[in-house]
């Protein structure tokens, strides 16, 4: 699981929609924790029970909106 | 932690959403769990480290959005 850090629990919630936007659109959904503040995002491929390539795409989309 | 269950991502990222906007009219955030129509939801006060009537508001709220 990667944590993410935010000033409150509103951006927090951002987040979590912006990443659920790109998981809909990559038809890949990761597990997501969400508490104050805090954001945790699992990626895994159930089906095979392990990485694939949707995560890693995923993983590099994630990232990029950290910096957006 | 309570479960809820739905019928795909969208509508369970839309009730974490629903929930978020009662938790920031009631200053009081519990923690979430989103995965693909599944939605988990832990009541907790850390100040106190157990529950306080806050939570329990927040309970009857959440409780209120599932029959809507």
């Amino acid at each position: 699981m990667r944590e993410f850090q935010f000033p409150d629990f509103k951006q927090a919630l951002d987040f979590v929609n912006r990443v659920g936007t790109v998981a809909e659109e990559q038809g890949h959904h990761p597990d997501f924790f969400l508490g104050w503040g805090k954001v945790g995002i699992t990626l895994w491929t159930h089906k095979v029970d392990g990485l694939t390539e949707s995560d890693f795409i995923m993983a590099a989309k994630i990232d990029r909106l950290t910096r957006s």
